[in-house]
């Protein structure tokens, strides 16, 4: 069988054939049958990456234990492992460190803008030009805006985006191309400070995920992709299980300088990000956080001596509301309910629709960069219209006097401001609109202040914001979904309260931290992170017990009706994401009739022909190839010669590098040790590389041969057919896997010990049901 | 091969013989070399449990997927399924109400007990008959000692100790007797208030964790062993991963019942007590903790009013310092690492001494259950006299009438005790020590009082936690290691604060608190649950970084030294808990290597004899066995007749079934679904059970024949045998395996389809090592 395949490939090989056969499979007519027969089972490895497509491929978690990495391995004196803990714990204080001090330099970038930009539009606002103040805010938001979408577009469109999705992708194994590297950072930065200091409705949270992990990233590979260091060190990582590690450690970090919550940072890239998880990496996930909570801390304190421009007023706590006692009563079980059930109706509800409206978008999107900038300049001037001339609706509120806030203010914070009204009267929608989204969440969570906010004016804010955040969320500037949701969840959750009146005596500023919450596990899913993240925002833990129940019921409710946030946003774009739970009907199907669906398995010999190597790597896109090995002779036990075994898995990158390397032999013999480890350092065969176009192999090298042996992983792991699909899937998650090789229940001279290869896409639901329709009707019901 | 096998047990046929065969191999003189072959790999499988030395067995976490199963789960109705939904998220909150009504119970009795007895030992002192006083003390110490050393002794020696290890085991898969039964509960309760209220220097922690558990094992079997209620919707949870899943619920409701810090336990339970991890789980478990926090709260409110006689001082809040305002120092930085690397270097001290204690402890509790009574009264004895006594060695001190507390008091709680002092003058000792020792941390932790206690009764207090922290653990009775450690690191903190001077603007009771953090670190190594337990018990999120920074560095010293405490008791107890990692020197090593040094694998027939059935079950000790078929003749593949092929595994629990049941066939053929179906009822496959003394199979019934296939796991986890161990390994504890099969790598007919099955104790690398030593020092180094 697989004699017949090399045939058959070898009568159509084509030396000077492109690389691209896999996105264009009819460039070849042989090879059709193979590709097509892969679609019954497999969808083409196609992902949505910053409104482009791209090809993606898996990552290889799996330690790959060839001969050359066993060498190495035993060869690793005591220093080079000392020298390898030191840098991943200096990496980890690095990661720490740089993204303490990106996220202090966005914070102060953005509340410097956005501060001088509601200054001057303050200043015309006093002297009664309104129409000047408008243009100057429209048109500072819509010259922000462009910076940021333009960058966007133009130079990294993976940037746009939380990034947070492509990252639970690389985690799980996915590598999504073009998310880490320099250019991306830089127009991350740049685009989020633009686009948060434009008004927009949008948050740097998302952004200073993906920034700290792009951090994660450039470190563990010594700088961008062009201008590496080449430290000897630095080798330790040049593999994806290390810069995993890594990238955990950034998304952490990430978070912890969104909110200033290390714990909930921790505990976020643990419940929602990661997919793996060692307790090793949980420690030093919390050093990285702490480095960042003490940068933040010491930034907060220069700048609280007023060395920061505008920046200054927030501590390390972004939104206390630790002043609020909560005594508990029983009656408060009703409201408590209510909050959760709305915010779990309400996020599923915004789930459903920004599906809608990010598909919508894709079509826009797709037709071209001008369009792109387009779409985000009109909802920019969308947002800056509503934020400036809503207010004018809303009715001027007398101070009260027994408060001991100034009121009213017309700077560029503070809870009363004085907007177009007369002295010693304030606009409350003005307070919630014409400022700074921080400061806005700011004065909606601000206690003690039952009548500040009319409910006309907190309806407007909550449509409003709603209008906005489904807008928003698509358009090509970095964007994070932290914020909108809170905002949202903020009003409705004020509302709630004020609608409540005086039945409950939980204050209204807890109402709103409480909606925000119950939004929030409505829409992205999470509990325990939120819930710690919610605790660190308000430094209350008296408010711990009812955070939790809102939680919990929000996101029952939620669950109900549609996946979270990010599920959804991986779905569109196509990423395959590999699921904790086998569906139920996977145990009725065995990994051999999955096999049956896909091509027959593509296989080497130990010591191999140069072109079928050649024309095994043009005609496939296989990216593992199991070699096979005649068994030795043994007749009492009855192995007849001829019989074939199972030797391991070679990777296809492996197999470019013998090519570039030409490390041919002129006769077909097993090579000695060290004559390969001469040619191949360890790390070097860490290195992604599946391009050989510029490799030119002449007639006679074509006819020599090349040793495999020592470059097979020679311990793949396999299952055997008749496997129910729902354990294969079981190991290949948990272990991390990227290959899983099914092999015969019974063997025999002349079968091929390999019967198939599953990859991640053989294992989704999704690409299984396509094969085989009719198990989705089998059975409903629950994984256990 | 395997027919040999057959043969030799055949003819050594002892159809009488005892099941004690695997405690003493020499029974069965041919049986003998499959036992001592078996040795050369793997430790006898003896545990000690609750000083009692036991039989241990895995855990089945792996999905049984037999015929049974899968019929059963393909009828189970959508009904079905959300009973087991609806089952599921009852049983979470019922364990956290259950373990906080528990706790609230322990709380009251405890505060109460020790309240009036230390009220009454005030009286005396007031009266200045101090030796009266000493005797009603000491007196009222050895009955409480008493009652609960006897319960220990006598009625449930698991419920000795703290239980955590033994959970931590559980979780890992290890099964150790009687750990989660009612009596052991009961005991656990009532021992835990009598040791508690006995002044020893012991906590309620641990205990709760064990109680917590035990609810919950408890509820998920309905009731008693001996009392179960049979109850259709609870047939669900009658496996062992239904029961994972609650115990974890368990560990965490118990964590957050003891320190009332509902982030901090779920984090516990993750961090230090679960081997493997769902979100599902998370979810479920920080419900379970939302309720206990409910429950809490709701018992302190109505304490608060007075209703609880002496109890009802603290809040929700154990050792509230939130009004300590902290700022941030770069010289601080000195005092906060001295903190981390004194608690490091002492944890790990601690760890060394007790490790030593309590292997001299285990030699005297060897001696019977008298030694056992009359070390935990000596202990109880040599507290109750130092407490006493050594505040007659401090100074008095006068009252600073600038502190609104009120001093002197000489009631059961206070911070400045009068003890033997005249008026207007306190005994700092007697605050620290005659009292419970809830109230000792609160008193030490107390901030803003930086002269309450001298050098000189801060040493006193130091050492004499020190050794009654090691004395007390190991005795006969409910203990937890998080108090005394805390009261020791406490001591040192304070006294390192004061040591500091005026240095460090740091308060000493924030040096406290740091100190008791550091130490814990030093000694359990938990980093992120420590640090949120932390800040939950002290409700100050400024400290947070400090704390995170503290705790690291204490554990990286500590870790230097030794492993965590909880890993020197799964050790000392014997227990094979599995580590995550592989070692480096087990990729040098395969699993075949590793198979030969065992015994020949014992296989069954897809339809076997029933006497060949009986000579298996009494001749090895395994829990399971291979099933194998014939191969169907496939002649253009070239399988010829004869060959074999594997069909799955049986377990051990399931052939005693089939005895019991006498589910015999007259003649040799495979039986129709319905017929196995009628007499198995899936949920009853999942009862462990071997002992099958009781029955008596008559020699005609010897000769007839069982079908094994529709009770045999068809899919079990296979590895080649040319799999390294260390993935191998990796691969049985993702997956929570029981047993893994080996498959050969060339099959060939006439050779048996599986070369062995590798088990927990196979892949410990300590068994590994007794059967190749050299392995040890082949390499060194860390695993990746």
């Amino acid at each position: 069988m697989e004699e017949e395949l090399y045939n058959q490939i070898g009568n159509n090989s084509n030396p000077n054939g492109e690389e691209e056969e896999e996105g264009d499979p009819e460039s070849n007519t042989l090879n059709q049958p193979l590709v097509k027969a892969n679609r019954t089972l497999s969808s083409i490895p196609l992902a949505l990456v910053g409104t482009k497509v791209s090809h993606i491929e898996s990552l290889d978690y799996e330690i790959n234990e060839n001969d050359l990495f066993k060498h190495d391995w035993r060869k690793r004196s005591q220093a080079q492992v000392l020298q390898y803990i030191f840098l991943k714990w200096t990496f980890a204080c690095l990661i720490g460190l740089f993204t303490g001090l990106i996220a202090t330099l966005i914070n102060l970038a953005v509340e410097n803008i956005a501060g001088y930009k509601l200054l001057a539009v303050g200043h015309f606002l006093d002297q009664g030009r309104y129409v000047t103040g408008l243009m100057l805010f429209a048109g500072a938001n819509l010259g922000l805006t462009l910076v940021a979408s333009v960058l966007c577009v133009c130079f990294a469109p993976t940037a746009a985006g939380p990034g947070i999705p492509e990252i639970k992708a690389y985690l799980n194994g996915v590598d999504t191309p073009n998310m880490f590297g320099a250019t991306t950072m830089i127009v991350k930065i740049v685009g989020s400070i633009g686009a948060v200091a434009a008004g927009l409705d949008l948050g740097k949270e998302g952004p200073l995920v993906h920034i700290g992990s792009c951090i994660a990233s450039l470190l563990g590979q010594g700088g961008p992709d062009n201008h590496r260091i080449k430290w000897r060190w630095l080798r330790y990582f040049n593999n994806d299980r290390d810069r995993r590690d890594l990238i955990t450690c950034g998304s952490a970090a990430g978070v912890c300088a969104a909110f200033r919550s290390p714990v909930g940072g921790v505990l976020f890239a643990l419940e929602e990000v990661a997919t793996w998880w060692r307790s090793a990496l949980l420690w030093r996930t919390f050093f990285s956080a702490a480095v960042v909570v003490v940068v933040l801390r010491e930034f907060i304190e220069i700048c609280n001596s007023g060395k920061c421009g505008l920046f200054g007023s927030g501590g390390l706590i972004m939104f206390d509301v630790s002043h609020v006692t909560y005594t508990y009563h029983v009656t408060d079980i009703i409201p408590i309910t209510l909050i959760g059930v709305i915010g779990g109706i309400l996020g599923s509800l915004y789930n459903h629709l920004l599906h809608k409206v990010l598909r919508l978008y894709n079509l826009i999107n797709a037709k071209g960069k001008i369009h792109k900038v387009l779409l985000s300049l009109s909802v920019s001037l969308f947002t800056s219209v509503c934020l400036y001339g809503l207010p004018f609706l809303a009715k001027c509120k007398p101070c009260d006097p027994s408060i001991e806030e100034r009121c009213p203010t017309n700077g560029r914070s503070g809870n009363f401001k004085q907007f177009h009204c007369p002295k010693g009267y304030y606009s409350d929608l003005a307070t919630l609109l014409l400022t700074t989204n921080d400061d806005a969440v700011r004065n909606i969570f601000s206690s003690n202040t039952p009548n500040e906010f009319s409910m006309f004016s907190l309806w407007i804010f909550f449509v409003l914001y709603c209008i906005l955040g489904l807008i928003t969320f698509g358009i090509a500037t970095p964007s994070g979904l932290f914020l909108p949701i809170i905002l949202m969840g903020s009003a409705y959750g004020r509302m709630l309260g004020a609608a409540m009146g005086s039945y409950t005596s939980i204050d209204q500023g807890l109402f709103a931290v409480l909606g925000a919450a119950s939004l929030m596990a409505g829409s992205m899913r999470m509990t325990v992170s939120l819930c710690v993240i919610f605790l660190e925002l308000t430094n209350n833990l008296l408010l711990l017990p009812i955070t939790m129940i809102v939680l919990l019921i929000a996101k029952t409710v939620g669950d109900s009706f549609n996946p979270s946030i990010y599920d959804i946003i991986l779905h569109l774009k196509g990423l395959p994401f590999l699921e904790a739970n086998p569906e139920p009907w996977m145990r009725n199907l065995s990994v051999g009739e999955l096999g049956v669906a896909k091509p027959p398995v593509v296989t080497l010999q130990g010591v191999e022909k140069v072109a079928k190597i050649v024309e095994v790597l043009r005609n496939t896109t296989h990216n593992a190839f199991p070699v096979l090995d005649e068994a030795e002779v043994v007749p009492q036990v009855g192995v007849a010669s001829g019989a074939t075994e199972l030797h391991g898995l070679i990777l296809r990158a492996h197999l470019v590098k013998v090519l570039k390397k030409r490390w041919f032999l002129t006769e077909k013999r097993r090579t000695e040790e060290w004559e390969v480890r001469e040619k191949f350092p360890w790390d070097e065969l860490a290195e992604r590389e599946d391009n050989f176009d510029d490799v030119a192999i002449s007639s006679s090298e074509m006819e020599m041969y090349v040793d495999l042996h020592p470059l097979t992983n020679t311990t793949p792991y396999t299952v055997m057919e008749n496997m129910s699909v729902a354990k294969a899937l079981v190991l290949f998650r948990q272990v991390g896997l990227r290959h899983l090789l099914i092999v015969p229940k019974t063997q025999a001279s002349g079968m091929c010990p390999v019967v198939g290869i599953l990859t991640r896409q053989d294992l989704r639901a999704y690409n299984i049901l396509q094969a085989f329709p009719h198990l989705e009707k089998s059975k409903g019901g629950k994984a256990q």
